[in-house]
């Protein structure tokens, strides 16, 4: 499908000037769109403008006053509990629509908030977070899934679907559950089983000294397990609370696989471990060929 | 320390030129080595010549009698099972040592074979194998184990200290068992942990249709935590079976780690899996700064 062309005059206005809100600045500037960036805090005001986020960038909620689309882009727990002058800014007639990684929690809030209210989420990020992590062309490629249900405005879907499209991201709908269930399998329950292996480490050290020699041996193996589960403990704390069910659902089907494996060692079922170490291969190979 | 200048003379066997033998050929060759590469298969003796692996390359273990240092960079089962008309060809004068990342299994069988052996363990790799591996420069800066014990003949370890050195590698002696305790909690558990994802992944998939959603939103983080148990299942195996006891005891730690960020969630004790997460995040960064 070809991009739609941007219209020029749609003025967007983005909530937090992050990692992902100051990506959808820079890009949605490039596709001729005009943005506002309303952040929090005036210190960074400053460091938002050198840097080109938005053409206007201000502390006031005020400037969403006049923008036909809204993008929340705030940290999960304050999507779900937003401020009330936030809410009171936005105007009746703008589609909204938010970036948080669980869906069906923003759902149930926001339908009630805003008639226009899209929920959505992009699938993409780096380990960077703040004003300076914002980068062009962040969400190309990547998929950027909505969660649209029986009561969510078409017309609304469609105006988010194009500016979504204009960034390069692949658009998926699917319903709000359907959603949380998928990330809590690829992408939550990742940072449990990485933050588990970190502690293991620990309370290794605890125990003995390997642990100094584990440090020093170390290699890009263990760096890559642990990058999640050594990343932001904010945004890990935002899916636990926020997607607790399915992550608990999940949690009980890893413990199975890796008790499986390990009865493999402890009984030296050697042929059978070697079948499930290639399985293993092969999952991967899928889910890279996608 | 400065790298000891390689002594021009001094002519190097290396058994098996997959990723490690092959860029130990490349490295040694530019520290000025002589360099025999011993090859199973006469199939690849021609790809290897055309890489430039070695200067003389064979299938026929007699080029290793004029080997003065002979290097086993074998899969670690034949490390520890090697076939005899190997072991006949290493001339007793030359100093051997291995790289297989198991160390006590090895120790135990070549102390018996060889009166110069030295085990030793380059923590070095990439995902490819095979002839076409090797590259330059692949031990720069890694940490190079060496696991004497009190029969290790002192000269022989100071041989491959110098022949590590020149490599840019970092040179570290431990005990063997100490080693192994090490590469379990960071090597061998990680494989584990990250193929128990894969295998969750697939379980679901058997359950619903979730999964095919899951691998459409599956993000760079997913692919990192499961690189390792995604990759070379005979590496794994041959792991398991000759570092069982060390695996399955950290295995142990890590399902507790595991149960008890699992209960955290349960029991929505939301302050203390936020100081959880937080220090999984602060271990990591000591390991990126060891």
């Amino acid at each position: 499908m070809e991009p739609p062309q941007p219209n020029n005059k749609k003025r967007v206005g983005i909530v937090g000037l992050g990692l992902i809100g100051g990506s959808l600045g820079l890009d949605l500037q490039k596709q001729g769109y005009e943005v506002y960036g309303l952040v929090r805090n005036s210190a960074i005001v400053d460091r938002a403008k050198v840097r080109g986020l938005a053409q206007v960038i201000d502390t006031n909620p005020k400037i969403l006053k006049s923008c036909s689309v809204i993008i929340l882009a705030l940290p999960l727990s304050q999507i779900i509990k937003p401020p009330k002058e936030l809410v009171t800014s936005i105007p009746l007639n703008a589609v909204v629509t938010d970036v948080g990684s669980v869906k069906t929690p923003v759902l149930k809030v926001w339908e009630k908030l805003h008639p226009k209210f899209i929920a959505s989420h992009p699938m993409a990020g780096t380990n960077e977070a703040g004003i300076d992590a914002g980068k062009h062309d962040l969400f190309k490629g990547r998929p950027w899934v909505a969660t649209p249900n029986e009561d969510t405005d078409h017309a609304s879907l469609e105006v988010i679907h194009k500016l979504v499209l204009s960034l390069g991201s692949k658009w998926i709908t699917t319903n709000s559950q359907k959603h949380d269930e998928a990330v809590a399998l690829i992408s939550h329950l990742p940072v449990l089983v990485s933050a588990a292996l970190l502690h293991t480490t620990s309370q290794k050290e605890e125990k003995n000294s390997e642990a100094t020699l584990a440090k020093l041996l170390a290699s890009t193996g263990f760096l890559d397990t642990t990058r999640v589960g050594g990343g932001n403990p904010n945004l890990g704390l935002d899916m636990a609370m926020n997607n607790t069910e399915a992550i608990l659902d999940v949690v009980n089907l890893y413990k199975a696989s890796l008790e499986k494996l390990e009865r493999m060692l402890y009984e030296k079922k050697w042929d059978m471990l070697s079948d499930e170490l290639s399985h293993a291969q092969s999952i991967r190979s899928h889910f890279i060929n996608t």
